[in-house]
Order: structure tokens, then C-alpha cells, then sequence
């Protein structure tokens, strides 16, 4: 096992790391920019180490600086969390040539998902669905139009590096499709340095469901049920919940499959998500994987009663998969809570918390960096803090978010958690009846605003 | 279902009932002392009614100012809690003339258990097994003596109407008994107002461990398993955990058995506990039963899944109690976090929490009506938090316990905390190797002391 892990991350995630690395007796160095010289898991760390100045390029993306500090500290491994060098291959790569594991996917599986065009057609050949559209990348303009000509309109033009809804169109009209085709490209090459664009028929309503899986050395992988992330705004996550409500038995099983396949066909390594789209007839099609744990990944533990964390680091240790799948045993969601005004089109709202109540009991988890008088850095992303509950059906998992909710206060600055009290109440939720789609008629109700405890 | 439950306590479980009404949407009133007007739950309760000052027997031990505050906000149930007037058998039945129903034993099934020495001869005529000692009470030194004499030093004499080890004395030779017999007689009297005595046998360094159990109003009961509350000072239970390290498949199927059988007979309705001793051939004798809700239920939550006020409210509806007792799934302990300074003879340190952080992330939940700021009163007990930790195993549990006590930082008021980090790398409790007599020899290390988070 290893005797010290290096944490190259910030946030709740680096506090999740920490706390099981810790549980697991495995010393830990926390590393930070000078913008996060007072976060919360630098404290508990064994060891800290300064990597740098706010800005993440020259930090939490400095890979110079991150493997200094885990030979300084005689780490003998790192663990990448996600966002920042989670799915960086050269970093992977590097890690592996100082003889130092890299707990997360190896180079060649990141090389092999990370492009997206590639990832598909590698996909497509093992015989695991995917949305109609180019074969690979697009070279001009006119193939565009033919292309789209033949898979027809809706279509989707999507940035191979993307992410986050960057560099990614959709188009319903042969007329839009320069416009949106040069703009893509022009924020495609701004924000990955990489302009290549793939095109996707465009899946009307559909839902994000996605599929944990977990894959050993020995080339087996399995899988541990589904997401539902399609309450998404801008192509940003705000809850997912497993199992889904449009889930069927027989839905899990082929996704699950199709997914345990994914992972095999490039002897996936480590724990990874494929994510799918499923329409409203249940077809369900690739659509990307992400070679790392994701920020949801605490619903997937609450339903399986595993780590998910200490399960990265003992595949990375070289353990094999258990021999068969999880399924759902209870129902988990998962609500962010963002530093953000939802009444003010969800701008981040950076400041400092002066006062704090974190609800608890029975079902409820958090899992947060911040503290009372903890300044929010204006550098990173805006999440603070990840409000978890658990019950035996999803109409008990609402209950419970809504009393949770009402018992977290955050003061001085806005968070999103008015927005979840009204998404709670919203009779389509409540029912389970929402699609990718759903954000875009979604209206804010003030009254939640005001409704904070005092 | 009740449309509104007024809840008669205070501090965490008035909290913990609170969520779980919310949760299945009863409405709640909640009563406070004026040294409570500004406990957490009254923020979050529907109503709340001052029932008087801060001396209990005022406040929460006057049933009038309570069923008034019933009445006044309509409330049709009253949940009691533990302590103050759950164990009431007038209470239940005042509340059974207004029509209000108690949240929790009926008034018959409170007077049959209530009196220690006469549900002693209740569960040695159903067949439970007791620990040898008089026929109910006492009516003289002479004959204390005799029996003595007869059953064998050491004996060990108690209050029928006794609770937290007042009017309770171990005697180990025939001369110490008269010193013993009139100081507890005296302490009984001023404690209860009772100074009725029976004798037992003195079971040498036995382990106190519980059966959670349910009964309904069909006659039927369940057992949830066991709770191992050997951790005590002065009779006073620190930590708590499920399974017990000493239990067996087998001791605990006659356990239970035993337990089913000693709610059944009585006609148990609602969720109680039988607390029995155990020696170290594993042995078991009937201790006392407690007819409410314990303050260590959520470790048995934990590893059934079940919600116990939950429980509770639904079988005070008539509810029948489910056909299969419940076996542990995972493993739970819970640490009981008091306002009291562990290095001065664990004596109470009310005052005001100036800092406050609370453990989170996978596995841990905290039960607690404690805020930042929050003025713990000079009034009432100590506790202030229950800290308690999941796993698979025992040992990963108390890695778990271990890393969030870290995390607990409580600053103002002097805690139990320190004590329970060094409990927690005790070699003998590491091993599960511990019986009630374990605090007897226990040596507060200082270097946990200050070891808190600054």
C-alpha cells in the first residue's frame, strides 16, 4: 500500500481525499496556491507545500511544480481529484516515468477517452451505441454541411478537447450552421487550444444518465449503477440523483453492460464514468467518459456502501474488481452548493461566510471545505460545498433535501441553495420527469430568495 | 397520520424528532425552558410554547404547562424523547384522557417495566433469564443479610426506582453491607423519593449489552440487534457500538430471542430496549428495560437503515411491526461529545461555543442542536453532540472515529473529545477486549489534550 499521497487538488475534493487516505493510515501533502493558503484540509495534512501563485496555470495546472513537491516530500503517489490534471496524460505519463502512481487512469487510457472524436469511433467499434454523426473530425466547412445534410437536422457541432460546453453548437437550420460552426471553433481554440470539431445528430429531450464503472489491471471491469445528471444549466451539473427515475431493470442492465464493455475494450484502470444520453424511447448512446472520480460520486457510495476513494486507490494498488456489479440498495441526491446568485443568472458570488450551520442527522451527508470566516477565492470555481442525503425511495430523498436544506445557512454571500429549495417543490421534479432540457424553462421564484434561516 | 406533534424535550433529540416530522411532513410545536429560547429547534419547529424556567421540574417535568401547550396548539401527539417525562407512566396516561397520543409506551407498559424489582420477577416468569437475587424488594437489613448469605458475596443492592447509578452499591464482604444497605437507602429517597431496595448478585466485569427492539399493538415483536454499551463512567455510557465485539451469531439469535420474548409478554407496544448484563462465559441476564427511545439509537439506525423515531411514529399509528428482526449490515459506533472536562474528573463545563467545525464526508453524521455561539445552559446534561461513524468493519469504523474527532473542533468549552481520541487508540479497546469495568483502570494521557485543532 502506499505510504504517502500527494493531493494535486483544492476544494471539497481535496478534504475528500484527505479524509480517506487518512482513514486508510496513508500520510498525506496537501499543496496549495497562495490563494488557498487558509483551506481547510491543510490542516489536517500531514505535510503542505506552496505551489505557486493564484492563478491555476501557474498552480494546481503546474505540473513542474506539483511533482517537486511530491519528490521533496517523498510521496509515492498523487492523486489528481478532478478538474485541473485529472485527465492529463502527459501528466500521467510523467508521474509513471518518476516512478511515482498517478491514482487515476493511465496515459494511454486518457489519450484514448480524452479525445472525444476518437473515443467515439473506439466506441462505435466495440459495439457500444452511438449517436449518428462524422466519422472523427470534420476538415472544412463543406463537409459540415454535407454531413449534417445526411444525419439531419438537429444537429450537434461539439469541440474534440471540449468540456464544460465549451466549443459545442446546436443547430436546427441549415442557415445557422456557419455562424455557429466558426464561432465554435474560434471558443474551441481559446479555451483547449485545439479547434477540431466533430458533429452529433441532436438528441431532442434527452436525459443524462451516466454509469460508474470500475476497472482493474487484469482487463475486468464492473459496474456500480447509474446518475442522473440532467438538471444541468449550461451544461454545468447542479443535482444528480441514482437511481434514476426514468431507470428500468432492464435499462441498467444494457447500460451497464454497454458500459463495463466501454471500459474493457481499452482495459480501463481505475474508477471512471461513461456518460450516455438516452432519448425518450430508452435508446441510449455514448457520449463521453471521464477517466477520473467525479464530483457526484458520493451518491454512487451512498447507495453501494462503498468508498469510492479508497476503491481508486486500491485499483491503483494493483487490487482486482469485486466479481460482480452494485446495484442500487437505498436512494441518494446530490445537491451543489455554489457560491453563486441564482437571482442574478447564477454569477459567481466570491466572499467571505460569516456564518455558517451545516445540517446532520440521520441520511444527510456534507461534504465541504469552508468553515465559518472562510474567504471564498475569486480564482476557482464556485462550488463550496456538496449537501448529500440517502433514503429507501426517492420520495423520502426529497423529503429529506428539503428539511437539509432548510437547516443549511450560509451568510455573506449567495449560494445556490434557495434555487434548490424551489427545484425541490417543482412538481415536474418531484415527479421525475426531466430531461437535459429542463433548466432552459426553469423560473426562479423569489420567494425562496428571503426564505433563509436568520 | 398526526397532523402535528408537540415535542417534549429538549437539546439534540428535540432536533432529531423535529427532522424526522419534517421529513414526513407532521407538523411540530416545540416547548422550551427560558433558559432555551434560543435552542436551535425552536428556529425550525412550526410553533413554539414557553413552558416555564429553567429548573426541569418548571419546565420539561411539568406535565400541566405541557398538555396546556398541547392543547393551545392542537397538537394530536406528544413525542417525550428520552429522559425527562418519557418513562412517565401518568404522562402517557394524561395524554390518553386528552386524547393526545404519547409517542411512545403505553401507561401499563411503563408501570410493568418501570419498577425494577417487579419487572425483574415479570421476565424471570416469562423465562428471560435474570441474575439471582431477592424476590422483589427488600423489607429489612436482616433479611438483605440473609439473602446475601444465600445467593454469595459479592451482591450488589438497587433502587427499584432507580437510573443512573444512584441508590446503587457493590458490597464484597459481609461488613460493609450495613453502610452500604442505609447510604443507598438514604440516596434513593432523595433521588426518587423511593427508597425500595432489591438485591443481586454482583456479576463480575460483565459487558452491558442492549436489544433494540419494536413491539406493535397486535402483540407482536421484533428484535434490531444489539447495542455494546460496556464504555461507562459511573454508569454513565460514553461510547456505544453495533455489533458488539463480543457478540456471537448465536448469543445474539437467544439475545433477541430473549428480548422478543420479554417485549411480548408485557404487550410492548413501540420501539424499547433490554439492557442485559453479560458475562464473560457469555452469559446473559435481564438488566432493566428502557420504554422510549435511547440515546444511542442512531448507531442501530446506521447499520439497519431504519429511521427509529420514524419507527416509533408509525407503530404509535397502529403501524404493524415488519415479520423479520433486523441484523447488522454494517458496523457503527457513537461517541458521546459532553460539555465536561475529561481531565478534572470529567466535571461539566457549561458556557458559550466560540468556534465551532463539524465533521463530515463519507460515513459520518452528527447529531447536535449546538451552533456557533450557541450558550450551553447550567441546567440540564451535558451531552451537546453525538459523533457517529459506518463502516464494514469495526476496524475501519474507528479509523473513521479517529479522523473526525480530528476534524471536531469545539472551542470555548472544555469536551469530551480529547478523551475520546485517546479511547480510540487504546490497545484493549482497539481489541474489542473490554467490559464495564474499563474505566475503572483507565489513565487519562495529557498529551490528547491539546492536541485539538487551533
Amino acid at each position: 500500500m502506499f505510504k504517502k499521497i500527494l493531493i494535486a487538488n483544492r476544494g471539497e475534493i481535496a478534504m475528500r481525499i484527505l479524509r480517506t487516505a487518512k482513514e486508510m493510515g496513508i500520510k498525506t501533502v496537501a499543496v496549495y496556491s497562495t490563494a488557498d493558503a487558509k483551506s481547510m484540509h491543510l490542516r489536517f495534512a500531514d505535510e503542505a507545500v506552496c505551489i505557486g501563485p493564484p492563478a491555476s496555470k501557474n498552480s494546481y495546472l503546474n505540473p513542474i511544480n506539483i511533482l517537486a513537491a511530491a519528490e521533496v516530500t517523498n510521496a509515492d503517489a498523487i492523486h489528481p481529484g478532478y478538474g485541473f490534471l485529472s485527465e492529463n496524460a502527459n501528466f500521467s505519463r510523467s508521474c509513471q516515468k518518476m516512478g511515482i502512481k498517478f491514482i487515476g487512469a493511465t496515459p494511454e487510457n486518457i489519450e484514448r477517452m480524452g479525445d472525444k472524436a476518437s473515443a467515439k469511433a473506439t466506441m462505435k467499434k466495440a459495439g457500444v451505441p452511438t449517436i449518428p454523426g462524422s466519422d472523427g473530425l470534420i476538415n472544412s466547412f463543406e463537409e459540415a454541411e454535407k454531413i449534417a445534410e445526411k444525419i439531419g437536422y438537429p444537429v450537434m457541432i461539439k469541440a474534440t478537447a471540449g468540456g464544460g460546453g465549451k466549443g459545442m453548437r446546436d443547430i436546427w437550420k441549415p442557415e445557422d450552421l456557419r455562424k455557429a460552426w466558426e464561432s465554435a471553433i474560434q471558443e474551441a481554440e481559446a479555451a483547449f487550444g485545439n479547434g477540431g470539431m466533430y458533429m452529433e445528430k441532436l438528441i431532442e429531450e434527452p436525459r443524462h444518465i451516466e454509469i460508474q464503472i470500475a476497472g482493474d489491471k487484469f482487463g475486468k471491469a464492473i459496474h456500480l449503477s447509474e446518475r442522473d445528471c440532467s438538471i444541468q444549466r449550461r451544461h454545468q451539473k447542479l443535482v444528480e440523483e441514482t437511481p434514476s427515475p426514468f431507470m428500468t431493470d432492464e435499462l441498467r442492465e444494457k447500460m451497464g453492460n454497454a458500459a463495463i464493455k466501454a471500459a474493457e475494450c481499452i482495459g480501463y484502470e481505475g474508477v471512471g464514468t461513461i456518460e450516455f444520453l438516452v432519448d425518450k424511447n430508452r435508446n441510449f448512446y455514448f457520449m463521453e467518459m471521464n477517466t477520473r472520480i467525479q464530483v457526484e460520486h458520493p451518491i454512487t457510495e451512498q447507495i453501494t456502501d462503498l468508498d469510492l476513494i479508497k476503491f481508486q486507490i486500491e485499483l491503483a494498488n494493483g487490487y482486482k474488481v469485486p466479481s460482480k456489479s452494485y446495484y442500487p440498495k437505498m436512494h441518494s441526491i446530490e445537491c451543489r452548493i455554489n457560491a453563486e446568485d441564482p437571482y442574478n443568472d447564477f454569477r459567481p458570488c466570491p466572499g467571505t461566510i460569516n456564518d455558517l450551520n451545516i445540517p446532520g442527522g440521520n441520511g444527510v451527508r456534507v461534504d465541504t471545505h469552508v468553515y465559518q470566516r472562510y474567504q471564498i477565492p475569486t480564482f476557482y470555481d464556485s462550488m463550496i460545498a456538496k449537501l448529500i442525503v440517502t433514503a429507501h425511495n426517492r420520495e423520502e430523498a426529497i423529503s429529506k433535501m428539503k428539511r437539509a436544506l432548510d437547516e443549511f445557512h450560509i451568510q455573506g454571500v449567495k449560494t445556490t441553495i434557495p434555487f434548490h429549495k424551489q427545484l425541490m417543490n417543482e412538481p415536474l421534479f418531484v415527479k421525475g420527469d426531466y430531461t437535459t432540457k429542463f433548466m432552459d424553462d426553469f423560473v426562479l421564484d423569489e420567494k425562496y430568495e428571503n426564505d433563509d434561516l436568520q
